[in-house]
């Protein structure tokens, strides 16, 4: 069997499975909302989702969904938590977890079951109520069993990453603190985002210290939110809208951080191999990537993510931020929306609100934080931490101007 | 946009998506396992799926994997969870979880996935262990928020649905009884049956008291157990088997119980929903299923679901199975595998372990339990209770021994 471009089958039966669009796109203010119930939050970003689509679409159009939560809070487990909050009852709605590839996991489900044919129009919710039962989880995730003697917490986990990448390729404390400064800035545009301040390096470094070398500021913040998105058949997609986005790639890899010890402590694995994946079946390269929502649980992570992802070469990712080339204006723009370091990493709603972001960047429609490079391509990417800080999870997804 | 009887879009593009088999199957011996970890499980039951392939297997050829567990340990949550058991590291692994249907809506992701020629041959694997930090949990599953103060525990809501068919329609509570008569006789044959021993009506009726009118043989036990399934698409398929067993149709449908407070009482609309769905794509009715695997996590269960599937009339469970019908010999054999009654409950497995055995079933490999009756299309279903007992989600797939 042989695989085309597209890494599609290229299958002796002739079968040719459809192209996938997004034709809407819905969220949530994200923050800590204490006054919105698990409900509320996605009941709003399903909603919110529907008003966008061009021409309209009736809660009945919808064939099924995809629910990506990890059900921290414990009221939402399978796919009866999507449908209590949407009313979408006697349709087939599943569950997705996938650490923090949750959303973006989600996501990859949908466009998979509508390629097939099971259906025309989905629904992906994703959504995560973090700071009612989650005090401290990001702080505690890794907290457990095989490393618990040893104090890796999560930002402990990141923090060691942080160290050995100023050691091996001399990244420098500020050159860090820059993807912090960078996705303030534009989350401070952006009228979703938990964290609307700006800050300087200053700021950063001299931020109350959580692990060295990460500071407060270096962290992303415990958020509640949901976000929604609609995803459409090639053969449905004029009911809905003119100026579809598609669908080019998706890449999903899981990995073993102990199998790597050297190449993962100062990158992940996990995110290169759903890369080669992603961009093999969109038929691009990293080069070909006009605008990217990326995974900065950490500035550190931006910042090795931009070398997984072939951005810049291996080591190079201080300077690439340095250079400004991640910035809204520069070449390569990177989590225009602030990242997860300023709108915030409600789990599950986190790959949703980026592959949203991605839909409105492409369509031209990201108001104050637009990027002015024309892009034909946006990428979103996820890593996850997981199996007590000794696994990795990447999923990514393209998304294209033009149909594939 | 029209559907053919397969309920695939007959699309303008011309699109036409892939049929995909089972190829192997394999799981391991069911029980309070506390002397294996999740891990143990798991890659034992990957290793005997990967042994049951005629013409033989490597891990290599395994394109993605799906992972269904509702992760009750709290070790094994994310595709982490799959890639650390067997190995599969690299590859797109995700997670799936949809109450006690989570089996079978992973096996269902899988085959969409392969459908839409994303992955040749996809593993799915279930798995989870109850023992370990379980115990109690079916009792207790539903005895939070809504319902609590009024002690509905899973038992307690199953058997509420027990005596309304008992009042609605004269049900007797000995014909309740030969479910679990019918299905130990099937487990005592079963070779990774949790339960092995025979038992008859007066034993039933005479076991302790768990909730009126249920007792301790009517309930499933508490059970650890591993199952593993290979998926292969019609491209392949020839390389690993001359006898697969083909995937004819799938539905899965989430329902909330206090919408249908009238109908839900006595059945579970999500099951009906799920099989109209089923049915449809199969092209089948239920008169041409000639062995199903039911989800029987009471007898009540199994008896409701003879309706809700339409293998009898509404309110003729208890004729039906005291006519003998769903016995291994009788017309329309139900669990010849001993259901969960018998074989038992480990959650993310058991949709999992019910596919494997109607895959065995049609292929005529079913040993002791083999039905006589020629099989061409097997069932496979699950119906789980979640978002505080308030709602429902049944996932059911169809497998035919001739090609669709």
């Amino acid at each position: 069997m042989t695989r085309d471009t597209a890494g599609r089958s290229s299958a002796s039966s002739g079968a040719s499975p459809r192209d996938v669009a997004v034709a809407g796109a819905g969220m949530i203010d994200f923050g800590e909302l204490f006054d919105q119930s698990f409900d509320d939050m996605a009941e709003q970003a399903y909603l919110n989702a529907l008003d966008d689509v061009d021409r309209g679409i009736e809660p009945d159009d919808i064939d099924a969904a995809w629910f990506g939560t990890l059900d921290i809070a414990g009221d939402a487990s399978s796919g009866l938590g999507l449908a209590h909050a949407t009313g979408l009852f006697g349709k087939p709605v599943t569950r997705v977890e996938n650490a923090c590839a949750t959303g973006s996991t989600a996501f990859r489900e949908a466009v998979q079951a509508v390629r097939a044919g099971s259906c025309d129009v989905a629904l992906v919710l994703g959504a995560e109520k973090m700071r009612d039962s989650a005090e401290g989880l990001i702080a505690n995730a890794a907290l457990d069993q095989l490393w618990r003697g040893r104090g890796v917490t999560m930002p402990a986990f990141f923090g060691l990453r942080a160290t050995r990448h100023m050691e091996e390729f001399g990244t420098t404390r500020e050159q860090i603190a820059e993807v912090s400064v960078k996705n303030h800035e534009n989350g401070s545009k952006y009228p979703h985002a938990h964290y609307r301040f700006t800050c300087d390096v200053e700021d950063v470094v001299e931020s109350p210290q959580v692990t060295y070398p990460l500071n407060l500021y270096d962290c992303c913040p415990v958020t509640d939110g949901a976000a929604a998105t609609i995803v459409v058949s090639e053969d449905v997609v004029d009911e809905y809208t003119d100026d579809p986005v598609w669908v080019a790639g998706s890449g999903l890899a899981v990995d073993s951080i102990l199998r790597n010890q050297d190449e993962a402590l100062s990158g992940f694995p996990a995110t290169e191999q759903a890369a080669a994946q992603a961009y093999e079946q969109a038929g691009i390269g990293p080069d070909d990537v006009d605008v990217a929502e990326v995974h900065d649980c950490f500035t550190i992570t931006e910042l090795v993510t931009y070398e997984d992802l072939g951005f810049c070469e291996k080591g190079e990712g201080g300077d690439f931020v340095e250079s400004g080339a991640p910035k809204l204006d520069g070449e390569k723009p990177v989590n225009p929306s602030g990242g997860l370091l300023a709108k915030g990493h409600p789990i599950g709603a986190t790959g949703v609100a980026q592959v949203n972001e991605i839909y409105e960047q492409l369509r031209g429609e990201a108001g104050d934080v637009q990027v002015q490079n024309d892009p034909q391509y946006g990428l979103q990417h996820n890593i996850g931490i997981g199996r007590n800080a000794t696994g990795s999870v990447s999923c990514i997804n393209v998304l294209s101007k033009e149909r594939p």
